[in-house]
């Protein structure tokens, strides 16, 4: 599994083609994405070894306080019946280990948040792909199926980690359920249409299919199964896009432009609805006309900038927390840990940034300035909202975001567009040395920035 | 003052040729109509004669429960100050008298819930311009000017009454104030504008000045001036319907367009936003072409039917009940006035409506059917939205409902397309006689019909 930390951008590029090998994402996204499913049979068992294991999924259940339904699930499928069987509270490791002899399938919903190679794998696809990457693993017992046939909201591309798994796909049973917005619920066997093949999945084995795709999935008799789902692109269309943009395009354009603000025909209101939708085609033809050529002046007026920088701000909070090497840390304030030279004596933090001092983003995509949100929309400042602080587990805290300084931006945004390259604080554009100065150890104090050499600590 | 009860578009049609006369309505909505003022000198000051007068106005204030504020202002506006010296409860008719003789202005905010020609006269208009025909009517001491130059949001049609005024009219300072959405607030002399005319109205005269035009007037000293503004289209534009009309719009392309559902290019967020809006124009261009394209396809999803049917109720809400003449009401339930043949013996009320009994609806546009609004969505009954029932003060009430068998809906249609013709209840679109009267009866006692001939009363 690659992971450098060079191009942020790049290494989750890098890391997607670790994932779809031997497809190039080019190529994948020309002929697969969304379009149709693909198999990847790698006849390397070893392939995503380290990623995730049942032996880790028995510490992760040993030392951390995984809870049912929060974050793991204990399900059956049996005789075309799918049942739940979470408990509350806790998931002690002797009891879910039960539930799998039993012949339950457990399903951990954010491994993420436990594992670090799953939150270092979905950060790193994150940048890539610029919207929430998630996971799930899933452990399922010999000869047993844990899930109804059902299609989901998400790209997903399983990745078989230990055992087999025999899956079955079936096509989108309509054009209204190509590339779905909601994931659908169970079905019976005489729902899920044409099948599409049966094929067994080893370790190492990948298996893709786009959000639509009807699937079902046993563990053969012989060995237990598990795998992990990485999913994306949940809610990442262009009509979410269009759900951002089409009120306030509507309010700019009525604003700008006199059309949308001249009075309706005298008559409309008895050419159109339900009473009268069989009479005067000609006008109602006319008068669609003129709605059309509306739409069309709409698209003139759209701001997509804003509607980019609200996706964006949600991105950012919907996304993992950088993943960083120790070596990344320790050129950060992220790895500036604090120690005592004796009892109530901190270590001295020294933050010795100066103009020479080489700097860059911690991230390509884990920032972003926007115009101040703030009520009194203030135009001093505008603000930076980033993910760098987030938790491991989805929203369970606030945004994060801090404002600088308007006239602070351009070094912002160039420190941004310079990425991969590290710069000296001295090139930032702003006029003083002082302000250069006081910006970068601003940024590297709240964890966006990392410096080419270690900051020093006594 | 023309206001018979032939057909009710037309007699809104002829009473507002009446208003504009010599104009005709089509020279009007041709040449005038949302584009420039106009003026109509007539040389006739007892054209509006038992509209309204200062007479009728103390009758009111003697009569009704006129309170300050809601119904009447009493204003003032001197060297440059525009002042509101409204007090809390009832405007008592010497209190009122006492402030006009003071110097103030007396602006009786619906004279159509007091004024029954005025009432007539607004209910009347409305069935021409199907949307919400408003009156203010407007009392200025000799020598004095009761309001600040400010533009308005609505048509307005200012009908001069008694004695004169000076009214000065401005150009719209600029596009965006061209046919505004919303009143201006009070400007000073020097952000006025343009001035286009100053002229002085007599009795009978008349000035139309659409929305966004700056306007000021004043008594001359020699006499009082006492006018009626009539307005309407105020929210009635292409927007207005667009905002109606893009929610579902879009819902509905989501779900019956796959290209809606499409994943949004890896890039699109670092292309778009603040901190990028100067970078790839080529890439945003592109872009933009594929929203401009889903603008396109966006068109073919619209739901005019559903966006006005919600409009034509808001409308039912914001309507003035008809106006109904003795004799109307005497072939409808409004003029079965029930007495007592002896005390505790009420008058027997006969509805003898049978197959032979010619019936219409009572106005062209004071219902509209449309689909059960239920939560339950229950699809055997529609629903049907009317004004005959309502208050003559602005959405003092709820809207004015009730749901008919589906089955029923054609018979009802049938009878709205054939106004104002009179037809025979056997020619009801019914398979039965006894649905057929059944639903005859039922509409005629809501009041939603009126019979050819007199409804007997015993």
């Amino acid at each position: 599994m690659p992971f450098p930390v060079g191009d942020s951008e790049n290494d989750g590029k890098e890391l997607f083609e670790w994932l779809i090998h031997p497809y190039t994402s080019h190529k994948f996204f020309k002929d697969i994405w969304e379009s149709r499913p693909l198999l990847v049979l790698r006849h390397c068992p070893r392939y995503a070894d380290g990623l995730f294991s049942t032996k880790e999924m028995n510490r992760i259940l040993n030392e951390c306080n995984v809870r049912y339904s929060v974050n793991l699930d204990v399900t059956t499928y049996q005789n075309g019946r799918r049942e739940t069987h979470n408990i509350d509270g806790r998931a002690y490791a002797p009891v879910v280990w039960d539930y799998f002899k039993n012949g339950c399938s457990i399903r951990l919903k954010n491994p993420q948040a436990f594992s670090k190679p799953v939150w270092r794998l979905c950060a790193t696809l994150q940048e890539f792909f610029k919207c929430m990457v998630g996971a799930n693993t899933y452990l399922t017992p010999p000869g047993t199926q844990g899930f109804a046939p059902h299609y989901d909201d998400i790209e997903a591309f399983v990745l078989q980690l230990e055992g087999k798994k025999e899956w079955t796909l079936y096509s989108p049973r309509s054009g209204k359920e190509t590339l779905p917005r909601y994931s659908s619920g169970n079905f019976t066997a005489d729902e899920i249409g044409d099948e599409i093949f049966t094929q067994t999945l080893e370790a190492g084995n990948l298996l893709y299919f786009p959000r639509g795709y009807i699937h079902q999935a046993k563990a053969l008799p012989d060995t237990h199964s598990l795998h992990v789902t990485i999913s994306m692109y949940q809610r990442n269309s262009w009509g979410d896009l269009l759900e951002k943009l089409l009120p306030t395009t509507l309010q700019n354009a009525i604003i700008d432009d006199v059309e949308f603000r001249k009075g309706l025909p005298l008559d409309y209101l008895s050419l159109f609805g339900e009473q009268n939708c069989d009479k005067h085609p000609d006008r109602r033809r006319a008068f669609m006309g003129k709605i059309s050529d509306l739409f069309r002046r709409l698209a003139d007026k759209v701001d997509i900038d804003a509607a980019a920088d609200e996706h964006g701000i949600n991105f950012l909070h919907d996304a993992m927390p950088p993943y960083m090497t120790q070596d990344e840390k320790s050129r950060s304030i992220h790895g500036c840990d604090v120690g005592m030279t004796s009892p109530g004596t901190p270590t001295h933090y020294i933050c010795d940034i100066d103009e020479k001092t080489r700097i860059r983003v911690l991230r390509k995509n884990a920032l972003r300035i926007v115009a101040s949100q703030n009520d009194t929309n203030d135009n001093s400042v505008v603000q930076v909202f980033h993910c760098v602080q987030n938790p491991r587990v989805y929203h369970q805290e606030e945004k994060k975001t801090f404002e600088i300084l308007r006239q602070f931006a351009p070094a912002l945004e160039f420190l941004i567009h310079k990425y991969p390259c590290y710069v000296t604080v001295g090139s930032l554009p702003l006029d003083s040395n002082e302000d250069k100065v006081n910006l970068a150890i601003s940024l590297f104090e709240k964890g966006i920035l990392v410096t080419e050499e270690k900051i020093k600590m006594l």
